[in-house]
């Protein structure tokens, strides 16, 4: 009926179908269906050849990277790692740890992997001197909040072991500095030190996992999708029939995707961390992707801020750069908006930004990043954005009507496959 | 097994049950869960006696509310009113909006009611007036797009709505304040209109619920929970075996009580917005209280910002005063962390905070505010938080252990009845 009202008086509504810019350029949905076949195959056989590891590199500086381990392993270590100390005491020899340095000077983006890794410098910490005491004694508490942990099988937040001994810690950047620490020494992920982030992440779509022992069907979660469990390790199960995953940066186009049940006319995963990508979402999404091995394509803002969040998504951050195998989620195609797309889809000049001075910094400053400079289609958008001076939100489709985004603007870059 | 080794070394073991304060003080299960049986008793009884309304009050100054209404009794009402201005300019005479008045000096507390409401003065806004002409144009905009909103039957974000029309709206601030001028213009609230906030909240435990035409079971969505979605008007057929819900302001304290499905020991249905309320969150609130009729248990942090939340959830925010009616929850309880708990749970002194200066006001502040008045109990709290000048997280309890808040603080509290 809308429709209908419409046609009969197509000047005064914005919205009318005859003015939304390259509707008209549409195929139908079995034609971009057969491009998204595609895409899913080829990104599937691509994850048959067994990925990459560090060790296959033979590279001249020694790396070092964490694993997944089960609760028990960590127990073990842990106790080992103790015993080792007492035999040390009673020796005579006092005891230290040895810290693999988490420092920038320690770190390194290896192309082939396409991600950051800690290279191999550790710093002693012994107990018996002046300024090492405080840090050591500090990390031998956390080995012993861990190991109850472990013997608990529990989860908590690093706020919550903060608490567990304030007048020891003083202040929680130094239990969080500490407990990287220790992922470092006992060459573990966080995840399997029982230690998790707040849940922010959100997920909805054609996709059945299990979380905790319960089985969640994500078509069947209405509009408001399944929050994405805090620990991973208790997901698990994971099927899917779906082509591909979209990555949303905000929130906003997440719930305008769920409404429409985008991912009932284009199979597929639709995930979004609201922002800053949280450890939780980054983890699930690499569990999907090495799973189900399926193709991610993000749509993110047009800003230095969007590349920058595709960026930790990709290659990780280099704060937990020690852990960049389980956290990044490699070969993410740049799906939109794109600089490019401000021109193309003509994007009103008053739906688009101006870039702050902060902005052209970061943009500049992510040109010179090794994880950009590789993909020379990031590097002609960015130059793009960076030289027009303008930004635009995903949100600024909306001048084109509410329904643009799912109706006109997504379908169209798949079926272009206009992805970089 | 970890608990043999605790009672063969409890000296060594800060977490060992003989040191854990207050633990010998808790009864069986099945007493706390008569206590809590009683309480829902009469918050049913209570909910029995149809809740007064501002009608049934004769104040002496007149007030105005708005009522959640259907998508098209939203729509006819704004093509009658386009029809009354269409008949006016014919006339000769323009046309002007009548636009209740949102300030500070037009809201009131109702005690009786316990909410602030919005009383009746309106201003006038005429096309034909060069002081107003601009924001009766961005009025009628936003009219003829929430009209779009109802043909569609779509949600969307109030950025969204700002994008539609950037030129006109310059920033998203004129855009939100003509849209809450809206809602007051056609008695309705902002959910009617379809425009929506960004989802936050995650609920989890003994409630059904329907999201959008899918059945979700709260006891069965892991750890992660369920997200709450955006549009309450897709939220139906609650249904619940649940004693209480249990309102918790920060996502840690969640998930500790999800991961040791503390509902199913005390059936109960837990709801975090992860620290300041959403709207979202706090029309599902409403929604549970009204059809499950379950008393409301908030814990939250024991500083003037944690009580600040529970009067959003419970009273409103001054900013959406208008719709008061259908945004607060009436008669929830201050379960804890509460400045009297300090002292007697023996939080340690390095587990507590210093306020701040502005904490010390925002508490004296509150001590003046109405809805604090009212209830004695708050008062007196409040007023020993602000003497002692001391604040805690609920994350201080993890200082006892981490599940301390879930096997001894929890129970004990409920089995005290020690709520006000």
């Amino acid at each position: 009926m809308a429709d209908k009202r419409k046609r009969r008086r197509p000047a005064d509504d914005s919205d009318s179908d005859s003015e939304l810019p390259f509707k008209s350029k549409l195929k139908s949905d079995s034609a971009i269906l057969q491009t998204l076949k595609t895409l899913k195959d080829s990104a599937a056989s691509s994850s048959e050849t067994k990925p990459l590891t560090l060790s296959d590199l033979n590279l001249s500086t020694a790396c070092r990277e964490v694993t997944d381990r089960s609760l028990s392993s960590v127990q073990s270590s842990i106790e080992s790692l103790i015993l080792s100390f007492a035999h040390s005491i009673l020796a005579g020899n006092g005891f230290s740890f040895s810290v693999p340095s988490r420092s920038a000077a320690n770190q390194l983006y290896v192309p082939e992997l396409d991600r950051i890794v800690l290279k191999d410098k550790s710093a002693v910490r012994p107990f018996a001197n002046v300024s090492t005491v405080r840090k050591t004694t500090v990390t031998t508490r956390i080995l012993q909040l861990i190991h109850q942990l472990c013997l608990k099988s529990i989860h908590v937040t690093k706020r919550d072991l903060f608490y567990t001994d304030v007048k020891l810690f003083q202040d929680q950047t130094q239990s969080d500095a500490v407990l990287d620490d220790v992922s470092c020494i006992l060459g573990c992920t966080r995840s399997s030190l029982n230690v998790v982030a707040a849940e922010k992440g959100v997920v909805v779509g054609r996709l059945i996992f299990s979380d905790n022992g319960d089985m969640i069907d994500c078509t069947k979660m209405g509009m408001g999708g399944k929050a994405i469990p805090p620990n991973i390790d208790r997901v698990g199960d994971m099927q899917s029939d779906a082509l591909f995953i979209l990555l949303v940066e905000k929130d906003a186009a997440y719930m305008r995707l769920a409404e429409d049940r985008f991912y009932n006319r284009f199979p597929c995963i639709i995930v979004t961390a609201k922002g800053q990508p949280d450890v939780a979402t980054r983890l699930f999404l690499k569990k999907m992707k090495t799973e189900l091995k399926l193709p991610v394509l993000a749509l993110v803002d047009s800003d230095p801020y969007g590349l920058k969040i595709l960026s930790v998504y990709g290659c990780g951050s280099k704060n937990m750069s020690y852990d960049s195998a389980n956290l990044t989620t490699p070969d993410i195609k740049w799906l939109g908006i794109r600089p490019s797309d401000l021109d193309k889809y003509k994007i009103p000049e008053q739906c688009r930004l101006p870039m702050t001075e902060q902005d052209i910094k970061t943009g500049k400053d992510l040109l010179e990043e090794d994880f950009v400079k590789k993909n020379s289609g990031w590097v002609e958008e960015l130059s793009l954005m960076v030289k027009s001076k303008q930004k635009a939100e995903i949100q600024a489709l909306s001048t084109f009507g509410f329904q643009y985004l799912t109706e006109v603007y997504l379908p169209l870059k798949l079926q272009q496959k206009d992805w970089l």
